[in-house]
């Protein structure tokens, strides 16, 4: 089989992150909002403690997640699920494992107000914001034409604004997608067809290679309560539909090299593992090492150049600026 | 009093801030190390749980600090003084409020170490970094001519080369210091004028009004144990010297008014409030309302530009990278 007929079965299949980020229906991108999402973004001041911002759990540095299997709260509790990836989620049908989130701006306001998380009410959110005046300039700035911009809606909104410049065009992968065939090599080739072949990219396709829809961990054969938590219904939580047990949605593979431990439990911590798992539970199939080790070459492809992001200097709080917990 | 009998006199007491940053004695900056020092600053996986960095409680983007009255270590448990400022410490005669380490290098193996903040014993830490491939590669190039480049000694090395860069030029003050008498308003001259007479600049004095001695937290007047914990003997606990109790660094007033809240207890949130309490207990002096004022006027003008960081991409964990404590 000749590397054209990959190469036109690949581009069948997913498509490259464009350079420039896309737009967002309804909520335009400009300067002073991206200025202020990316503060936002950085900004303790929205967590109960002042001590945990997005950027805690969705780190810019560490491929867009936070390393741990599932992350630290405010209070020191552990989430439920393993933090995925801000990177490219933009690109993504729905938003959180369940996708309980239509978008980048809904789910921008989940883990302000969760509990375990930052655990800080949307008024108390707005009303720490409207105590610090540097925030009531930048959402006047920001939203211009309101009467009152500093609300919890516009605060999802300028945060999903910044969070959909988080894309990662340029991997290898993509380089190919556009028409270089030596972007990868032949043993990532021989990956990239096994994903094909194997049934892979049945579910993890499309721009983020993965994120465009949802399925049960366990088509075939169910995980181990290891990597299956079985207090842990998925999307059964969201709809209620019992054929919604242990469906999830189908994490994009993009950058997959850098946001390690794996799966909705962050339980698995080496790749070449996860894709035997994934092997055995989706397909029914017996993956042999050197084919798992085809595949995680192909997939280390997929890691493209990370956002340069300028940390951003915050406005100061003032003596009446509701304060942190203790 | 003319002007420029206030310049000179500002001239004699304080200097400006380089735009340069210093030369570090002994650790000599190279473009390597300085990037091998940003990283690790942002780096988390220096902490027992993976969820803290240096920039956790010394924040970039909050004036080098977290607006806390003290820091909330990788188990929940609270520190016991207000995390300094990061921001120009390079310039300052010791680090920590008790002054325990010599200089930039020595205090950053501090905090990665402290059981209740990072709670990575050093050999630990080595071990942790040696784990990840990027590291080994980027400890190499930083310390070239080292058969083990990567020890907890290079780790400070690094992170001092770092954080000697974070300084905060060009302040209105460092303005007027260079000669420019319109930087500061007739407001924030009487404020300087009665910062000098009052004898606020007997101890905070220098590059960094501050951070260049120590004095007791009571030279006339004891504090309220609000703002003096009776359990905390400062740097009596250093030297052992009775001499030495209450005493700590003075310290840096620069960029004061994103740094709340005040005083090594943090206690104090209102900058006014926190002039005042220094006037009575420093300086046996009952400052009026507009003498606070006019202090503060003058404080405000040494916020200088913020560090531009962009945030670094850190290398990825490989499965076999020591893991997070649960």
């Amino acid at each position: 089989m000749g590397q054209d007929n990959l190469l036109d079965e690949a581009r069948s299949l997913f498509s490259a992150i464009p350079k420039d980020p896309p737009v967002l229906e309804h909520n335009p991108a400009t300067p002073e909002k991206l200025k202020l999402g990316k503060m936002l973004y950085f900004e303790p001041r929205l967590s109960k403690t002042h001590n945990i911002s997005c950027n805690s759990c969705h780190q810019i540095g560490r491929g867009g997640a936070d390393g741990r299997p599932t992350s630290i709260g405010y209070s020191g509790q552990r989430g439920g699920r393993n933090a995925p990836t801000v990177l490219n989620s933009v690109f993504s049908t729905a938003q959180f494992w369940d996708g309980r989130a239509a978008d980048l701006k809904e789910q921008a306001g989940g883990p302000i107000a969760n509990p375990i998380e930052m655990g800080t009410p949307p008024e108390h959110a707005v009303e720490e914001l409207k105590g610090i005046p540097g925030y009531v300039e930048a959402f006047g700035k920001a939203f211009p034409d309101e009467a009152d911009p500093l609300t919890y809606d516009n605060i999802e909104k300028a945060v999903a604004v910044f969070e959909a410049t988080l894309t990662t065009p340029d991997a290898p992968f993509d380089q190919y997608l556009k028409g270089d065939e030596n972007a990868l090599t032949a043993e990532a080739k021989e990956g990239l067809r096994l994903f094909v072949d194997k049934g892979c990219s049945s579910c993890h396709n499309g721009i983020n290679v993965g994120g465009g829809m949802y399925a049960p961990f366990g088509v075939v054969e169910k995980p181990g309560s290891e990597f299956l938590p079985p207090n842990d219904k998925g999307r059964l939580q969201v709809t209620g539909k019992l054929d919604d047990a242990y469906v999830f949605k189908v994490p994009t593979l993009r950058n997959i090299t850098l946001t390690s431990p794996y799966f909705h439990s962050g339980h698995a911590w080496d790749l070449k593992q996860a894709v035997a798992v994934m092997g055995a539970t989706q397909l029914g199939t017996e993956l042999g090492a050197e084919e798992v080790t085809k595949i995680v070459a192909f997939l280390r492809t997929l890691t493209g150049a990370q956002p340069q992001v300028t940390y951003p200097t915050l406005p100061a709080s003032i003596p009446t600026t509701p304060r942190p917990a203790p």
